[in-house]
């Protein structure tokens, strides 16, 4: 078994938490929280050891009553990989004490690609990350762009890929963000870091991309301009998709007209907080013109399809398991379809 | 002096008759308006003379109190040009009234190219209309995309343009239109149909373009990626745009965050209904990849960006003034600086 701590049950480590209990091969030792709120209810609620952070934490716990079952510095005695989730200001200063405390952690892809040194995607280089004491699991962002452009390269060879990204403004719960009626070029300097972070993990993809924040909350959605390396035809890069490891294919006729179909599909689906793992490709939208450029839009959903590359990256870190074997145990646990042969 | 006439005081013909009353060469007759609502009174107390389109009108507008001047067909004779503008369902419809009445119509963008046989730019055909029954002026994103591409065509060559659209779903007062809280693509299938309708003004441009709906009201937001007929730098880029009539070069770094900071300028501007008329380009966004390829981020004002355009295109029709001529008196009445020389 392996022993997982989660560091920050929260947007993305509340969903690494939840998914790491349904894995065979794992045991989640525990989370810290931050603030006795009703998500640390909900992980007491599920049989989840809360850590507190500190003494401080320690305290306010205790007046809210909700029982912790010791500290960060006792969790970390217990476990062989960190999920580090607490967001951007505090995760890079924590990898001196995963060191110190000779525990291995994954960071998320808020962090920067020199911080550990190896940027993971599954589809991309799950081999890359065994016996590394530091993976940085990339952005949602940049993971639905991994897996698109893994298909799109191995099958027809990448030229030259464009991206333009309308992202969420924000989560669902955060009221306080904006914009509420406008678009934000974000950055309006060219090109946004999303290209760049991309090629930390496909590092001879040429891409550029550039960013809008648009008032949304679900999901964000990407309009890619690929250059492939041979004629194609659309057939020939929907059945690509197809085949490829957690990317689905919707259809706008089957009623996918928006992101928020896509949001309710994973509502209807029973899917936890209604999360979408794969990489969403319209099908109608895939357009070949000039031989070889290729149209499409992609939704990611970006709380959530970062969670089966997390449980992916505890394996391939501890070098339990093949690439293949993973994927399939934890497409398994999550109901994650298989794509086809 | 042209007689003008307006079919349709709403959303564009209520903005090119007011125009209209601001051109010394131009007299508006009256407009037509289908509901006496309040739209119908502000037109009364600017002395706009306003005609029923039909009995059942004329009825509706006597209930209200709000005097009318007689009917369509008494507007028709007293007329030059008509502008169409009484919407998509409409418009197409009444060019066999105009041919019948002999009188020169404009139709606006949301009409088919073929309807016309000629769709209109300023900046990029104007002569072409001279003489002419009937003249198309181009939708908002169209406009805004012929004088973005007029620019790098004249100055640099286009060899391929690719454009995502994020559309704003609806005018701020369209309170019945979604989405709330989605990304549309729309269409989901590709190309969308703005590439095409570049071409009807700029036919040996090679462009491909896609579209998403967003919930916003205000403007709409172009990515474009243009690779040129050479080696350029973002400063050569930008001058270009400077040189370009309509074009305005707005910078981040000067307050112009999102599309709600060029509305909140045009206000402050004192620019009637906050209209801008201008192609607005991100300085900042002006990137140049790969020696050639250039990306940007371009703002369209939806409503109103079309109105110097339907001024410039009675003139251009009646052969009255040249084009250079016919800009610097749409500009100077509507408040539109003078490009740099």
């Amino acid at each position: 078994m392996i022993r997982v701590g989660v560091n920050g049950y929260g947007t993305i480590g509340g969903r690494v938490a939840d998914a790491v209990t349904k894995q065979k091969d794992m045991e989640l030792v525990g989370v810290t929280k931050f603030t006795p709120d009703y998500r640390a209810r909900l992980a007491v609620d599920r049989g989840i050891p809360i850590y507190h952070l500190d003494a401080d934490g320690k305290a306010k716990f205790e007046k809210a009553k909700v029982p912790t079952s010791g500290s960060l510095q006792d969790l970390l005695k217990k476990v062989d990989v960190m999920i580090e989730a607490t967001g951007e200001e505090i995760a890079s200063g924590n990898k001196a004490m995963y060191e110190k405390a000779g525990v291995r952690a994954i960071f998320e892809g808020g962090e920067e690609h020199e911080l550990t040194g190896f940027s993971f995607n599954s589809n991309c280089n799950y081999d890359g990350a065994k016996g590394r004491k530091f993976v940085r699991v990339v952005s949602c962002n940049t993971t639905g762009l991994c897996r698109t452009l893994h298909a799109l390269k191995t099958n027809f060879g990448v030229k030259k890929a464009r991206g333009v990204l309308a992202r969420r403004a924000a989560d669902p719960q955060e009221v306080g963000k904006g914009p509420i009626d406008a678009v934000v070029p974000d950055p309006v300097t060219l090109p946004s870091h999303h290209g760049p972070d991309v090629m930390t993990v496909l590092p001879d993809v040429n891409i550029t991309t550039m960013a809008i924040k648009i008032p949304t909350t679900h999901m964000h959605l990407h309009s890619l301009i690929v250059t492939l390396g041979k004629k194609v035809t659309a057939e020939e890069v929907v059945a690509a998709f197809q085949r490829e490891q957690r990317v689905m294919v919707v259809e706008g006729k089957s009623g996918f007209k928006s992101t928020s179909h896509i949001i309710d599909w994973a509502r209807w689906k029973g899917r936890p907080r209604n999360d979408v793992y794969e990489a969403c490709i319209w099908k109608e939208s895939v357009t070949v013109v000039d031989d070889n450029e290729l149209y499409l839009f992609l939704g990611v959903q970006q709380e959530s399809i970062v969670t089966p590359e997390n449980i992916d990256a505890i394996r391939a870190m501890m070098g339990t398991t093949s690439q293949a074997e993973s994927v399939r145990m934890t497409n398994s646990s999550l109901g994650i379809a298989e794509p086809a042969k």
